[in-house]
């Protein structure tokens, strides 16, 4: 593991000069640099060995994707960003024979990307039970008409997962099912891809509205069972987030170390840099304890999943969830309050997390729901 | 005034109607909106009336900037944006009779646009005596070679105003001067627009890297008295940082203003609105209170600038420089934490001010440099 | 009113040798403080002239309480302390002519001290709805059964005002009624001193758990209509909650104050003091800025008293009453932590307000409840 | 362990019936709650198996004092308390085999209390190479003038281990050493008890200022080296800030518990439980997250020091120091909130932890000293 967390510091290192071209908008070459991913050994860590991948723990995935996420393209270099890492996982634990071969494994290769299609722009994404998209049964086939954005990435994807009502009489949490939708289904429309902070974005960074009409799919494209829409978002949604919140402690420790080598290196008299300012001393020190005590949390939310199931580290990952997501905002704050206009311009990596990275604390589930999800754990317990 | 600030109101909203696409980079005719400002009577409000403005007092201007404020449109249309409305006081006060018809009449008149070029990419912005670039006379003229940043608006500019160190024996605040530069003069080069919070930008919504090479301007085109820039600086900046605060409540009131409508529409369940959950109602009550708090306080130092001059108001302005500015960041991070995914978007102009207004700690001073001011003056009376 | 202040300043100046025996628990002779108050013509400063007050605007009022809020001995002195004030405002308003001979005169002469009794300890004070106290008609008198607590000061007072039920048929907010109460009257009984923040306390300065129990007043004792109790509570709260905030500026500014002394003399290496660290700095300009900003509130909020009344300026109030609260806790917190383990001791006052001062965010509607009243302001304007 | 944890826990829980009684200052009998420590095995747990305690690890250390840090009497009953804690483990390293039999045994036998006087009135605590008092040798003695403070528990002990300067010419952190000073010794007084947060307090709940005067000791009470003071003193502050960041994680959580049931046992409505409010839950989950990252640094710190010993584990240390007391001051904040008047009074612990542990972030290294290390140790390593 040491060799290998090793050889991925490394991978990040060489990584950093396509960082600069990919926040001022020039070209990327996504194989390129997946390329040399997979000649390092570092392809697809979250998947078992006989899938092509490293069979990491999530423990062991924690700690190599904080590293990866020092860079925003480590995990699209690796094959292990989101959402394609969630349809991976998906796919491999509840996806058919037939279903693996015709898209998990194009995944895993990468030969092909995905999207994953729930949210929708009417209803609030924090009560999933009110989602409106639905898909009929009619012969052989579903027929899906819905209306979703924040389709992350679904620009050049090669399919959707759709979330659908299935069963509108069952219980709430019962009614809904995941789909498998090829992009190229006659009625799948990518409608645009939405303006977030400034960028319409396109290819795999962008956040589309697309909108299913009349869209038909063999049944054989449901996932799992009907009505296990929600039980498998849970699913997938709890190790996702645990995704997220390495990566960004990666980010945020990267912030961190540009900020102490900015801070001595940046002369603000003849005789004294940045880092003899007390104040930006003390925002370095709390910047590095909230960090650690983020890595800390999650660690220990990676090995609650490993040992007791997703289910069972369910608080944990609510826990973590807003946890570090505060900590980012607030170590990536204090970083470009160190970089002053430096820290406003694109010269640096802050700006692009800056804006990229508010989102943390609303994308899957706000702030707001984890913490009344961990206060109902805690108030169930006393 | 009362009616004044009513036509104001009156005339942003129908500036409504040009955000969206200005925020989402589509064309915009500024001269379009401009008529529209003047034929409202709404032009150049800080200039005295004999000079085609409305004559009105600082404390009087506060009201109406904060309204102007609401939009991001809303100074530029009645032309006391930043950096002309610092440059048009400047000259107006200080500039010889021929300085103020060839560089203060356009702009008072809205025929051209002009920039500041003061901070210098290589040095800190918060110590002004360690500024590189200098003037040297040379017959009847200056020789300028400078390399200067964040000069906002150069792009389009007609003239510049660049702080110079010309009497480099001098003590350390009396060595710079500000002196007018034609940007079509030889030596004068516009770099580059600094992509900033991931856009470029152009025109007047972009901030410039400038160079200055044997640039030559005639020694009349000297502001004020050799030594003074320092001097003219804080009278620039004062005021300055007070139209910034203005402005800045225009942002935060209408920030809440559209939470308390979206709060009150978006269904988050069959029954229940985003308003009826108390950490939405509370984060609104904060908000609130802190733009309450920041309007009183930016008044009062409006106050104490008609009362007691730039000067007299130091601390006050320094003050509110890191208060308001604190406060702003803060109700923008509220409103798009209730907004939720949509706040993200630029579907509403949240995500527009929380990447543009993140400067607000930094430029003009950063709040480090307005606490220490502060500080400095407890404890000299205490 | 300037005389007024600058006699007021010095009085408190004064006033510091007994502060320091008395938060040290050592015997404080009240009479004789009042006695200097009363001959520097501070004495009663909200009552009207006639009534043997300084007939101040609350507007007034509220920049002298600033200065008496220096000492946690300033209002006493001048016999403008809560609950007293409260009762005197309300007696004078609404109390009937022999009600305004028996209580109100030797309350506002200084002869005797009075509490209040309204929250309950197994009542949660936010809902008062929910009071369960109750006063039934017998013949002519109430018969009064309550269990109450947090009757401030009510050792040693000559009569309480209690909140009861009247009308248990009415509608919730016209259920009660306050009713005057001597306490030598059979069945109050005054259970215990609640021991708060470590302290019993005594007299004044003490808060009671005291028990009505078949406690028999004439109906004359009622103040007011019967069922008007809630809109009194409300017009005497409302003013209460300005007094409270007045005072607690007073007391944040001379933490300030004492902070930044201690910062220029306290050494802390042979060359430098406290106050040259610029944590310790910003520290007291952070302080600065929220004291200027919660005086302008609360001179804000009593202009609106003074013009609209209590109801007009409700929110107003609300606005004040959890900001400055919580501007307090603040202040008081950077001024201990300035002072390290003086700060701890009884050596400054920093510890008694830290200790007493808690309160603020609780008493008088918890900041919870307050807004709670803003936000619905909000959304109703929206 | 698991067998060790849970008698622990059933040990606090048969102690509370002493708190109440303890906070309101009532006389405590400790020796009984000691007797019950000792028949459940539950004595000296930080001392190796033969010197009477039960040899555990800091990390096994760590899991224990948590819970003996939900109970005030806890580490007393137990006698592992501050600071004998750190006068026991300093001894049993580097005391003599005489001080180990007159001191030592003593000690972790239980039998006596003992103090260490380190921080003085007139000098930082921040800059312990400040420090004024000094020990001189004559004959075999060394003769003591020392004037100190916060001598906590110095009422009632047996002997005190003073710093004093023994090498006035050697570089500044090898001028002091350790000396035990038995509190018989002529020339030693307790000046008194300092009043703290309102309480002067006496025994073991006291901190004492003492002066030494001509107080004459043999050099044999010297503890190691002359000048190994400060190493010592490293020695000691390590593990003691592990044993108070590890104690304070107890109160947190009790804190937070007390906060959970309270929650849900207090109506606010006919209808509603304070749980019921989001504000409320919020807020537990709040606390719930911070203690969670809390244990986890205070456990990992722990392994370090097991691992790499007190120097090796300095910045880990440091980081907790700070973060966990800051995680105290907000977790008690909270609670109090949530239980409105009822947390101001003694009925609850919170009001005795809210004002005991103030300090918290004050004594051994307040924040500021400790940010400063960690800042340094980051500045080096980029």
């Amino acid at each position: 593991m040491d060799q290998l967390l090793s050889v991925a510091r490394e991978f990040i290192v060489w990584l950093e000069a396509y960082e600069r071209p990919f926040v001022n908008d020039e070209h990327l070459d996504i194989e390129l640099i997946r390329h040399r991913a997979r000649s390092l050994g570092l392809w697809a860590p979250h998947l078992p060995k006989d899938h092509g991948g490293l069979g990491l723990s999530l423990t062991d995935f924690a700690q190599l994707s904080e590293i990866l996420g020092r860079s925003p393209l480590g995990h699209l270099a690796c094959n292990c960003q989101a959402p394609d890492i969630g349809n991976m996982e998906l796919l491999l634990e509840y996806g058919s024979e037939s279903q693996q071969r015709q898209f998990f494994e194009p995944l895993a290769s990468g030969q092909v990307r995905s999207c994953f299609a729930m949210t929708e722009p009417h209803q609030p994404g924090s009560n999933p039970t009110m989602l409106a998209g639905k898909a009929e049964k009619d012969g052989s086939d579903y027929v899906i008409n819905a209306h979703k954005w924040f389709a992350s990435s679904a620009d050049g994807s090669a399919f959707a997962i759709v979330m659908a009502k299935t069963n509108p009489e069952a219980k709430p949490y019962q009614q809904y099912s995941q789909i498998l939708v090829p992009t190229d289904t006659p009625g799948f429309e990518r409608v645009r891809n939405i303006p977030v902070m400034g960028h319409v974005g396109s290819g795999y960074f962008s956040h589309a509205e697309v909108r299913f009409t009349d869209c038909r799919v063999p049944q054989s494209h449901l996932i799992g069972e009907e009505g296990s829409g929600f039980a498998l978002a849970q699913q997938r949604l709890g190790p996702g987030r645990i995704h997220h919140c390495m990566r960004w402690i990666g980010i945020a420790q990267r912030a961190l170390d540009i900020s102490c080598t900015y801070a001595q290196s940046r002369a603000i008299t003849p005789d004294e840099v940045l880092a003899d300012r007390q104040v930006v001393r003390h925002a370095l020190a709390r910047s590095h304890a909230e960090i650690q005590a983020s890595r800390l949390m999650v660690l220990d939310a990676a090995g609650q999943v490993d040992r007791l199931g997703t289910r069972g580290a369910r608080v944990a990952i609510s826990t973590i969830k807003f946890f570090v997501a505060g900590m980012l905002q607030r170590v990536l704050d204090r970083a470009i309050q160190i970089h002053g206009a430096l820290g406003l311009t694109d010269e640096t990596l802050l700006s692009y997390w800056y804006r990229h990275e508010r989102a943390a604390r609303i994308y899957d589930g706000p702030d707001e729901v984890h913490m009344d999800v961990v206060a109902r754990d805690l108030l169930k317990k006393s």
